[in-house]
This record gives structure tokens, C-alpha cells and sequence, in this order.
């Protein structure tokens, strides 16, 4: 059963404002409640009804599921955690390679980009505070699991490229080609908005700008299309 | 003044059945209408209301527009368009780069890989019929401008590979290093679905498949990702 007070706290977590105050965020759905488990991702809590196959710290009725449930169709899981708030360490920019984004507003490319970080083995994620919030179900589902391995945090680009020491890398529609890309062990691939591209001031903070070639006349890629490229060319040069 | 049938048309053109049917297909927004407009592409007729900056040839009142629209806030602008039914030529894959979708069924997966063809220079894009509709709405939104570019046919995958006369060359999750592909001129690339990846019939016809390299954990990438990355390694290896 489902006291009147956690229901009103479990509904409250759609919202960023209230998972801030809070310090909790909830996640729903069977697929990607398994996927962060089975990559051994804690959560404080997890509310789910008898059709759920794995462990429930709450077990609640499918008419208190769809109470609390963000959804117009519950799941039979809801899972609630613990809200990362890392910071960067002092020179933790100079470690490795992070994948900085800029005001990337789209919920379901924040969640690619950190799944593409995971895949390529990147040493982490940066958020800009106005990126989709990290700790929405939109970006942790997209993550597609990789929201579990992946260190993500959200920091003001502008200060943490200014001191990166690194090269810090733009994707832009004008630069130099890709494929050109040093071996880097260490750097910053920033990746803009869907609409805006690269901030003013972060453009100010590059080290450069990389394109992908374009043969044919689409005016651009999807950021996390380019990202992926971007990523797969440093790992190219990397050998 | 929009007359009882015509309304009834439009909303029909919603369902892909109907739009087989009449061999027409709608969409909307001023966006998406602009960059085909741009694009020089070829529309029937343009509904629009007094807010739509270019050319109606059905001037309509917002009422008329609400009624007719396929969204719940509706746009200034519908644009109806004869539905493309192009065959694929006798040899036509032996020429050029192919993108071929083999059950792809996400609507913005379709359409942001029609894009990513478009950017890469590709000769075409076959997609399978157990694709998501090419004349949909939310495919011709997501390849942004690229519908209007791009040379798409659907075509049972089994019959037009088996007689291709190039590599075919299917994205998967074990296979070559995708850094390892020769120069091909001409080619056929495979994209599985998002959920079974290259169906049995044509896993068959593969010549070979590449993978990623993978340092990381993710499972999987996200098919327009993956796409877009062996795009780029193809037209590397062209120089």
C-alpha cells in the first residue's frame, strides 16, 4: 500500500524542480529499470506490483501503480534514486576524453550522447545547466542503460573548459576536417544545441573547430549523429 | 472554404492505407513545408491560413485548418503531395552507395537516416516494407529537407540484394572493424531494426559485416548512429 504522502512525493518527481528540493529522481518502466540494475545501479527505492519480475522494496497494487505512475500507461515498475550531483575535480578535464554538451536541449539526444560516450569508452560527461535535465525518465531511458556506467555531470561549460588544459574540441559546420584529428589521449568534444550550435562562450574556449565532409546537401547532423563521428575519428587516430 | 469532402481527404491521408489508396500523402508545419518548398519539391495543392508567409493554393481560415489537421495544435500550413512510387532499375545498385533499411520502424530513426545519406552524398535509400512509412508525417519531419533530396524506394530487401552485383555490407554487432573497409565506389549498406538488428533473409546475402570497435559497455548504438559512422568510414576509405 501506498500512504497518501508517498504517493504525492513519487507523482512530485516528474518535475526538476521537485527532484532538486528532494534529492530523488524516479525512473519507470520494466526495460529500462532491468538495463540499470543489471549494470548494478542503486536506487533507494523501488515500487512495483506483482507483474514485476525482479525484487520490490515496495510491493503496491496495479490501481496504486497507476496513481503514482507518470505515465498514461504505468509500467509495473518505478524505481526512485538518489540524484547524482558530482562536480568536476580540480584538473579532471585533463584526464581522458569528455564529451562536452552545450545547451543540448532534446531529452532523447542528451540520453544518446551519454550511451555514444559509453560505447566509445569516454572518460566522461559534461552537462551545461541548460541541457535536458540528466535525471529525467526521457534522458535515462534513451541512455539505454549506459546512464548507469557513465560519469555524467552537470557543470558550467565556461568555467571548466577555461581551465581544461586540454585541447578542447567544436563540432561545427565550419572546421577543420575530421578526419585530419591528431591522436588526442586527452580532450573535450563539444557538441551545441539542435538549433543554436556552440554558445558564444564556449566558442571563445576552442581549441578549434572539427566538420564532418559533406558530399551532399543536407544542411546538417543530428548532434548525436556527429558526435558519434566525431568520437569514432579520435579513436581512429588513437590507434 | 475547405469543402466537407476535401476535409474528409485530408484527414484521411493520416493513415498509410489511405494514402496507398489515393496515392497522396500530407504534411504539416511551416517548418518542414518551408525546407521542401526550398528543396524544390513538388506538392498538389497547400493549404494554409492567412499566418502562412509563402504561397496557398487553398487560402483557409484557422477553423478550417484545425479541422483538417492531423495535430492537436494545428499549423498554418498542409501541404499535400503525390505519394512517390519509384521502382528500383534493372542494375541500379551496382551504381553508387545504397543505404538499405531492413525493417527499420522508428519514424525518426527513418528519417534522420534518409538525412544522414543525404550529408554522406549516397545514391539512395531502399528501405524494406516492414520499414516505418516513408509518407509519414513524423519520416518526412525528421529527415529534414533531406525527403526532398534524396532518392528513396521501398523494395522487398531479399530480391533487390540478391542481385545487387556489389558488396553488401551489413552493419551488426560482430564483424569487421568498420576501420578496416576498402574503397568502395559501389555498395549496399545494411541497417538492421532497432529491436531483432538484419533479418535472416538478409543476413544471408551479406558479402561481410562491420562493427564499431567498442571500448566501452553499451550494448548497442542507436541505428542512425551506427549508420552514420560506417558512412563516414566508407567515404574515408574513398578519400
Amino acid at each position: 500500500m501506498i500512504t497518501r504522502a508517498e504517493l504525492q512525493l513519487l507523482r512530485s518527481l516528474r518535475d526538476k524542480r521537485h527532484r532538486e528540493e528532494l534529492g530523488l529522481y524516479a525512473v519507470e518502466g520494466e526495460k529500462v529499470v532491468s538495463e540499470l540494475l543489471a549494470a548494478g545501479h542503486p536506487f533507494e527505492s523501488i515500487y512495483a506490483t506483482p507483474a514485476w519480475p525482479g525484487k520490490a522494496t515496495h510491493p503496491v497494487t496495479e490501481e496504486d501503480m497507476a496513481r503514482a505512475s507518470h505515465f498514461p500507461t504505468p509500467s509495473c515498475v518505478l524505481a526512485v534514486g538518489r540524484l547524482r550531483r558530482g562536480e568536476l575535480a580540480p584538473g579532471e578535464l585533463g584526464h581522458g576524453l569528455t564529451l562536452a554538451l552545450d545547451g543540448v536541449q532534446d531529452p532523447g539526444n542528451v540520453g544518446t550522447l551519454i550511451r555514444i560516450a559509453d560505447w566509445f569508452g569516454l572518460a566522461r560527461v559534461v552537462l551545461s545547466p541548460g541541457c535536458a535535465d540528466l535525471h529525467s525518465q526521457k534522458v535515462i531511458q534513451a541512455s539505454m542503460g549506459s546512464f548507469a556506467r557513465v560519469r555524467a555531470v552537470v557543470a558550467p561549460l565556461g568555467a571548466a573548459l577555461a581551465g581544461a588544459g586540454v585541447p578542447v574540441i567544436g563540432c561545427a559546420l565550419e572546421g577543420r576536417d575530421v578526419r585530419s584529428l591528431p591522436a588526442l589521449p586527452d580532450a573535450v568534444v563539444v557538441i551545441g544545441s539542435e538549433g543554436r550550435g556552440i554558445s558564444d562562450e564556449v566558442r571563445g574556449l576552442l581549441s578549434y573547430a572539427v566538420t564532418i565532409p559533406r558530399l551532399g546537401a543536407a544542411e546538417s547532423l543530428n548532434a548525436a549523429v556527429a558526435a558519434a563521428v566525431v568520437c569514432d575519428n579520435l579513436r581512429r587516430a588513437l590507434g
